[in-house]
């Protein structure tokens, strides 16, 4: 048996989220169903954390262990070989025995796109979250900044997940106004050593009020100090949503 | 009547192409039918030319006919309100009696993505062709400056669609590797007075070859000094086409 660490894209359109469901396309299941046709082997997958349905990953990491001796950068080809030119495995290396993406990862980074403005960027329509009207980034990044740290972000998580520890460090969270091409949107980046379920959705449809001018820059942390999620704005649609990376330390560098 | 410019962007994933088909979606046909919505009228339109099936448009131009009290800005949103969100009317304007969209163009602008390297790059695919090697960029630059200026260019003309003369002006012909987000790529800019059938998916396939080292740098005008198509390289394919521009001269700037 061998280890293997797998960096996984994916465009979440077509996917009803990560997690294998019977009657749905899901991207665990492809991603099974390839490793089963690459290896001959029945392969169970673990990835560092669910996402769900129309939401992407740059950079998803999974942990499945194979009995085989293809070589990392041989296994990697034969699992796109086997997948839709939705999902990518763009990184594959071999790690320790006992490698579990989800227990061992110590950070998380997420983007969000948000496209504003008066005409949306059709070709942006299912990676961002179109808001009729020109946001306030300053505004947004200011208020994000009172919520970076270590808090209780019970006021962000939506229900239907619960976890042990509403408590997260929040590392980094930045709004910045981004020129892709040719196209202005408003970018959304936040790391933590954990997210709760709906975390970053949550804070970006709360932080876009504020954006929007409908609420003050302090109302972000107000909202978090409160620990009300009643309170929070609401949850941004999932399309706008990237994870980008899952960081590991040694020795699951891979 | 008024007569209307209107500047059109869209998403050819889903569409037939531009011209309307009996049993298929077309640009053509959502565009009269949000006319026909928007103004309870039957109203024909005309584009500046025809895009193929799966080909793309940031700046289509199109004129019509249209017995309205509307201003230009409140027709563009009666017709956003009744079209698909891969359909866009970025742009409307007044223009004098008369104008045609095809017969008064005086240049157009195509841009054309290349997606290389050992993965292709998912969220692209639908926008850029891939070439699973890295191209040489700078041998398709060289290659394309040769081809600039007035030529017969019925070596880069596809059967199905003869016009008059095959002799057109490339002002600009321009290969580059930029950056679009975090995702390098090779975009091919081209301005003509007009171009031939498939023209500038000919010479996307011929300039490819020469990136990809099969053949020299002086290869694409020696194929168009010989004016034989089957000397020309593939078709690219059609999604990575994108219509950018298309010029008026006064008084139809609108």
């Amino acid at each position: 048996m061998r280890w293997f660490k797998l960096t996984v894209a994916y465009d979440g359109s077509a996917f009803h989220g990560w997690q294998t469901q019977i009657h749905e396309p899901t991207v665990q299941r492809r991603l099974e169903d390839a490793l089963r046709r690459a290896t001959s082997q029945q392969v169970r997958v673990t990835a560092s954390g669910r996402t769900d349905a129309g939401v992407h990953a740059l950079g998803q990491v999974v942990s499945c262990a194979v009995d085989t001796d293809l070589a990392p950068e041989t296994l990697l080809r034969a699992l796109n070989a086997n997948l839709t030119p939705d999902i990518r495995v763009v990184r594959a290396a071999e790690v320790p025995e006992g490698f579990d993406a989800i227990t061992h990862s110590i950070s998380k980074t997420y983007r969000y796109w948000l496209n504003d403005g008066r005409i949306p960027d059709l070709f942006w329509r299912h990676h961002a979250w179109y808001i009729p009207q020109v946001l306030d980034d300053r505004a947004m990044h200011c208020a994000a900044q009172k919520l970076v740290g270590r808090h209780d972000f019970r006021a962000y998580q939506s229900a239907g997940s619960p976890r042990k520890t509403t408590v997260r460090t929040v590392t980094r969270l930045d709004v910045e106004r981004v020129l892709v091409g040719e196209t202005e949107l408003v970018r959304l980046e936040v790391t933590a050593d954990g997210f709760l379920y709906n975390m970053v959705r949550n804070l970006v449809g709360t932080l876009a009020r504020v954006g929007q001018g409908r609420e003050a820059v302090d109302w972000p942390a107000e909202v978090l100090a409160g620990g009300d999620r009643r309170r929070a704005g609401p949850t941004a649609p999932p399309q706008g949503l990237f994870l980008v990376s899952v960081d590991y330390p040694a020795p699951w560098l891979g």
